[in-house]
């Protein structure tokens, strides 16, 4: 069961109303920087705080009544997890929550704030083993973080969105996890942008798909030590994986550092709060891995929930 | 020569294409707390980071082609100084600024980044002596920060595109320095949303037109010492103070320990960096000092210019 670009429409239609249309932001320093035309868009200023609502609520407002009426689960490292949340909460379904105990506060009390049951799990705990165990014991429908067609085909529309605003792009660069965000927006590049080269950004560290991209199959890694918090995946999925491999032109990485760097140029520059991990796109673009000069580049900021102590602190480390 | 609707709607051709028509947000965290539906427009995300462009490309597009080619002075605490800054190299006309020696860095360096001169005056010295010195021994043409009709003008163009994009609203938060924000913008909600209560905010310890509008005359204060930058001003001006008594509802004022809590609060729960400056309106609203259950309401976010390296010290002395 593979996704294409008519479920990424299909998807868009159904969010519509539910998901914010996002603003595309521009900042002339960007350009300067860059020499390029870039445009941001701004996934931080999604409902939740990241884009993951648009997959969420695809994919939850395509079960059965029957799944409904039981009620979801959902593993994530933070973000999935508010999505999948707060798309229960508009569509009157009960979310349970499975995240690590070391999750970002911030994204803990987002879920809770949703109203979600939220079940913590220790670092000596496989995450995946305490999901099944409490989806098989309540009887609850699984809505992974990437691995599904509808979560795949939702955050495509993020893509799709850009493109129909700013006209044909000559790249994009998307942030990556686990894949489902490059894959739907890979195909939205595909089908309204046929020239755009679509270019996916790891941490150095959590490299997973990179090394699965170049080498042509799954590639499985330890968990990744890395600030993004949202790219700590360890393998892509049997879903994304094919997606990545037929429609994605370059996978790049970016060290902790400059992703830091790049994180506090955006706050600044673009006057807009990214966390770290929806800062990678943007990250590639302003060290300079790629030169394009004079094109039309999007570049998609995928999450902007941050603990401002954290950030403060980590000002404050830098200088 | 006072302003009206159709100043700001002819400054509002003028600007089209030049100024950003900068996004509206919302957050279900702030209509929770607010019991309203609020919708911030999103001038920190103008060009060069506050409303200040639109008056400044309103007045600067309107000179003589002798004054064109002479060019133009302005003294500024920060934003209006980079607005002329930036309006003068968009439309090619040399700026000179005089600005305090003790501006905020970020505001001296978008200055000089937009080509302007600037020349820093000290606490000794009056700015509007120096100003005036200069543009006389230089011929320049003076463009104030407020109180100047086409500045005004340009300054309503944010409520237009506010009102014109979300409808009706009952009631509007404008933050107020010399009041050239909050003129212009009472001009438009009175056209276009004939109910909309309009309710400027001051810092406390800045409350020059607040005074004058509850005394009925022009109130002078000394220097106010305040967070909010952008709101140091000792008086209103002789043009926009008959504005403000005409069309604004109701002067608020606000502490500079709310205004930072306020500040961080949208840069967490709006993913959007705004300064002190402009979260006035904004706090005044979050704090409830007025009570508006299930309103529509409107509010100006006025800029964004931001040294984060203070904003974490800040954040720091907070926790």
């Amino acid at each position: 069961m593979s996704v294409t670009y008519a479920d990424v429409a299909a998807a868009h239609e159904r969010i519509k109303g539910h998901a914010v249309h996002t603003p595309v932001l521009s900042s002339s320093a960007v350009n300067e920087r860059v020499g390029a035309q870039v445009f941001f868009k701004c996934e931080n200023l999604q409902n939740m705080g990241a884009f993951k609502f648009r997959g969420a609520f695809n994919a939850l407002s395509q079960l059965s009544p029957e799944e409904k009426r039981r009620g979801v689960l959902a593993y994530s490292s933070g973000n999935h997890a508010q999505a999948v949340a707060l798309a229960g909460k508009l569509l009157g379904i009960r979310t349970t929550i499975v995240m690590p105990a070391d999750a970002p506060k911030v994204k803990l009390e987002g879920t809770r704030s949703h109203g979600a049951e939220v079940i913590l799990y220790s670092k000596d705990e496989s995450r995946e083993e305490v999901a099944a165990r409490i989806s098989r014991e309540r009887q609850l429908a699984v809505i992974p973080p990437f691995n599904h067609p509808h979560v795949i085909a939702g955050q495509g529309t993020a893509a799709k969105e850009l493109i129909e605003e700013t006209g044909p792009l000559d790249a994009l660069f998307v942030p990556v996890g686990g894949g489902g965000l490059i894959s739907g927006c890979a195909l939205a590049a595909r089908a309204l942008a046929s020239d755009c080269k679509v270019i996916g950004v790891e941490p150095e560290a959590g490299d997973d798909v990179t090394r699965s991209f170049r080498s042509g199959q799954i590639v499985s890694i330890p968990v990744p030590q890395t600030i993004a918090d949202g790219a700590r995946t360890q393998a892509p999925g049997d879903l994304t994986f094919p997606l990545v491999l037929a429609n994605v032109d370059e996978m790049l990485t970016v060290s902790d550092d400059a992703l830091l760097r790049a994180m506090f140029y955006l706050w600044e520059k673009l006057r807009t709060i990214v966390e770290p991990t929806g800062a990678l796109g943007a990250c590639a673009l302003l060290e300079g891995k790629l030169s394009l000069p004079g094109k039309r580049v999007g570049v998609i900021l995928s999450g902007g929930n941050v603990d401002l102590a954290w950030a403060a602190a980590a000002l404050r480390a830098r200088s």
